[in-house]
């Protein structure tokens, strides 16, 4: 295995999020699930927009948000994701480059514009999201660069990759490459919805070894195990994959391995402004421990950290150094 | 005269805002004047975004932002700006329509893209604009709807308007319309770098009776009258134009009229964030007043209201309702 470039390369839709506040009575108006993500087309994602209040807009997509929290960090980061070459993508593109964040996926010449998705934010800072995947519909296995695969000691995947067409062979593929370069393969569960939609192959995944790591909140592992009860999920876990990271809003994180369960505590914050991000940035600050060495309380700990910033502000990218909070906070980075 | 469809018409430069946080050090770099407006070039844009860090993206433009603040107030709105047909341009008209603004100017079918401005947020709070006009040096005198303009009580232009080529002649045509319908004609200076190109110009505008009131801050009013004396500049502005309101930031602002001098008191803030928007939130709470014939110091008042309300996060435009706001203060809405 010869030395890494990249600590993290995640892959993932590429989203540009639209973001506004509102009450419970735009959901309610609106059909819309709340804490969900659902797939919108064009004309849905119109009909919504139209009714939006005025907007603030901001690069997003899950992992990608991941990724840019761990360049945050101090990590060296590269990100596979497809945008169209128009201007929202232009956008797109300067603020993952401006993060630190190595992309380098072509975009798309023709076809659907790049992704948006349209997210309200409610007054208990809930997020509810309306997804267009737009051009995030066209990455396939030619986007995945073997050479940049096999130099990144972790590669991230998002299970939102699940809904795009040709996603999923993108994220085996990359899967392969990694494991065949000894290096680790993480994925997130995304969301409660997707773990319904793609519940068998998620397991699959797990299961078979195409993933070594896997992050959930309690929804999302509550729906793969469709039980409620979290003691019973999360031995299945255990048993499924070699390390599971479960995310529990204000109580906290669990680290399940074969070895035991960790417990580390979620981070104090001043006012929950926009959950946007909030899993996203844990899994930022938790990868971030993991490359570092810290071990996994260390770890939880910075992914608490990452997350507990994220949603004492609009958006889910940090507005903040997370390595210079880190060193506030006494934790290593 | 008949009555008004609308509270205020405003016209201006319609520009879409890219923020980013950064330090003293980036503005140095890049041989910028803090706290100024620079025009630049399409070339000068692209280094300036390239080397700026993640950004956030929403609608703003000064004289808009003033629109949206009077909408937010619970005024009837219109606004005149010209964008391109463009997604930017699209996200443009999407927020000024939400915000229950009336906007029908029709967007450029070619030529340059809707206008951006490059907005540096400092630790201190102080934003520093480098803005590309883009589209919006396409607004004519064709684009000023004489019947728009004499359905309003209140026109609103900004200084702006005197950079691109044919909006000047916009404004005089507006203001002329205006007034034979018998309303009045407001101009805010914008900034001391654009006064300083358009001084003579602008006391013309004043003392020829173009426009009835004028929105200035401190440095704009020593750089109109060539005087770093306070009282000196106030007497003059006072001479010179019906309704003069100067804004001093922490110390509050001063309402000039032939009557006399009326001093009101700044609004308390918990944080200084981003500058962004405080004259143009400034003047929305005060021309809510004027139409609402609260006095002058009730006006100061709610303009004090809307700009403290702006000036706690980033961005130009209001995060919450001003009504409620103002309810919430004891204000008369």
């Amino acid at each position: 295995m010869t030395s890494a470039k990249y600590d993290v390369l995640g892959i993932g839709n590429a989203i540009f999020d639209v973001l506004v506040k509102t009450d419970e009575g735009f959901l309610g108006a609106h059909g819309m699930t709340k804490g969900g993500m659902a797939l919108i087309d064009e004309a849905r994602a119109a009909a919504i927009y139209q009714d939006m209040g005025p907007a603030t807009e901001m690069s997003g997509g899950s992992a990608a948000n991941t990724i840019v929290g761990l360049a945050s960090f101090g990590a060296r980061t590269a990100y596979v994701g497809k945008i169209r070459d128009d201007q929202i993508g232009r956008l797109y593109t300067h603020d993952i480059r401006a993060a630190g964040v190595a992309f380098q996926t072509r975009p798309a010449k023709d076809g659907p514009a790049t992704g948006c998705s349209y997210i309200l934010v409610t007054p208990d800072g809930e997020r509810t999201m309306n997804t267009y995947l737009g051009a995030a519909q066209e990455l396939t296995p030619g986007d995945i660069d073997p050479t940049e695969i096999a130099a990144s000691s972790i590669v991230y995947l998002e299970g939102y990759l699940w809904d795009p067409k040709n996603a999923k062979d993108a994220f085996v593929k990359a899967s392969t490459i990694a494991h065949n370069a000894g290096r680790q393969v993480a994925l997130t569960l995304s969301d409660s919805f997707c773990v319904d939609r793609y519940r068998g192959e998620f397991l699959d995944l797990m299961r078979g070894g195409t993933v070594d790591l896997v992050f959930a909140n309690e929804a999302e592992l509550h729906s793969l195990y469709q039980t409620s009860d979290f003691d019973t999920a999360l031995t299945q876990l255990r048993a499924d994959v070699k390390l599971g990271v479960v995310t529990r809003s204000a109580k906290g994180c669990v680290v399940a391995s074969k070895d035991g369960i960790a417990m580390v505590p979620a981070f104090p914050i001043r006012e929950m402004v926009d959950t946007t991000g909030a899993g996203d940035l844990f899994a930022a600050g938790f990868l971030f421990g993991l490359v570092r060495g810290t071990g996994h309380e260390i770890a939880g700990r910075l992914g608490a950290l990452a997350a507990a910033e994220v949603i004492q502000h609009i958006g889910a990218r940090p507005q903040t150094s997370l390595k210079q909070l880190a060193q506030q906070n006494g934790l290593p980075v």
